[in-house]
């Protein structure tokens, strides 16, 4: 799908969590027919030349390598950065962009994954997907925070490779690489992140995908939309 | 529900919202069998001992209030401020606590309104519900937000009735009544929300909220649990 003569783009997807707030390594559960991990994985081939899994203490890294459909699986490290760092280790040289990604965000879209490689070829160091944040946002340090100013970030962000090996030569740690990218001296771009990529915390996030998935497959966004503006005409509208 | 001598307690749904992201009148929109609104105002009745509706440009409020089964609708404000401040008019003298509910969080549990009964009874000027924030923020003006020290801020908001009535009576806009309270030295307590609570912003969010819905009936709460851990146990916990 990638042109050679613009170098290889790469996946890593980071599937290295504990789950401590799901109650069990979440990537493996099952979200309708396909697990977690497999499905992001899917994805992430749809657009990729490669994708490199990072899996905490498997026993058998090729049985997971061949059930995903990876083209490599490394183990997790003890931090996120580390996991990075693992999974970098095992991307070709060729690579001239690298993105990372959570597994435990399967819904992100393939065009999604296409747009942050092209806002990485077009010149970001970085380029990051964000939605605006919908909720009233309070700091526990004082009320206020200005939400219109808040965006939150998703997965797959993307790197132009050597940009993203030098930050991670820094060994610092961060829950998010385009921060390391930024703290040195990179230009991360934000993108249009999709309010359906949502990451799977909880148990009860798998009910919210499986209807997403759902909702998808039927495509019944449109119909739904003209459905809602029938109801919203014989109301009116305006005030707060 | 509430012993006559701590005074009533009163709940303001707030439903005048123009839905400018959905495309009509959300509060409208049929939610598995009942409109958003009227889920949002039965929720209240079982918990206050009365529920104002606010809507904008309503024809006909004695039907709307008929079907929606209020106590009483009074017309939504140029703002959110202006729309809590008519629905407050409406409320009688002799209550105690009032509430204030977005009508697009149809999902709020009556046990959470029973929280924030509690802690405004239990003397905080007033009581908000709040989740923390799973995804990565960043703020436009800055690459650094901690995490870890947001809240994503949810409704029924509770307060004292006379704290919200001196707060209101600033003319000030807010688009949370407790920053008002606040910014006039009240004091607000943090209770903790409900993932489930969910704003209906968007089209997407009635397929996620009726998947909900259909968990919350059939309780498969716990036996899904089990499932989880039952995967997790076959696979290594720990790293990032």
């Amino acid at each position: 799908m990638v042109a050679e003569e613009l170098g290889e783009v790469w996946c890593i997807v980071v599937a290295a969590g504990s789950g401590r707030r799901f109650g069990g390594a979440k990537q493996h559960v099952d979200l309708a027919g396909r697990s977690v991990l497999e499905r992001s994985v899917a994805t992430a081939r749809e657009v990729c030349d490669g994708v490199v899994v990072c899996v905490a203490g498997t026993d058998d890294a090729e049985a997971l390598r061949a059930a995903v459909h990876a083209d490599r699986v490394v183990e997790g490290g003890a931090s996120r950065s580390r996991s990075v760092a693992n999974g970098l280790a095992a991307v070709p040289e060729r690579a001239q962009v690298v993105l990372v990604h959570d597994a435990a965000r399967p819904l992100a879209s393939p065009e999604l994954f296409r747009q942050v490689v092209a806002a990485v070829r077009a010149g970001a160091d970085a380029a990051v997907p964000a939605v605006p944040v919908v909720d009233t946002i309070r700091s526990l340090d004082g009320p206020k925070v200005d939400r219109d100013r808040l965006r939150a970030v998703q997965t797959p962000q993307g790197f132009r490779a050597e940009v993203l090996r030098s930050a991670h030569h820094s060994g610092r740690d961060a829950t998010d690489d385009a921060s390391l990218v930024e703290e040195a001296g990179g230009t991360v771009v934000l993108i249009e992140g999709e309010r359906t990529n949502l990451k799977i915390t909880e148990p009860v996030d798998l009910d919210v995908a499986t209807a997403l998935l759902r909702r998808s497959a039927s495509s019944v966004r449109a119909t739904d939309l003209e459905h809602f503006e029938g109801h919203g005409a014989d109301t009116a509208e305006g005030g707060s």
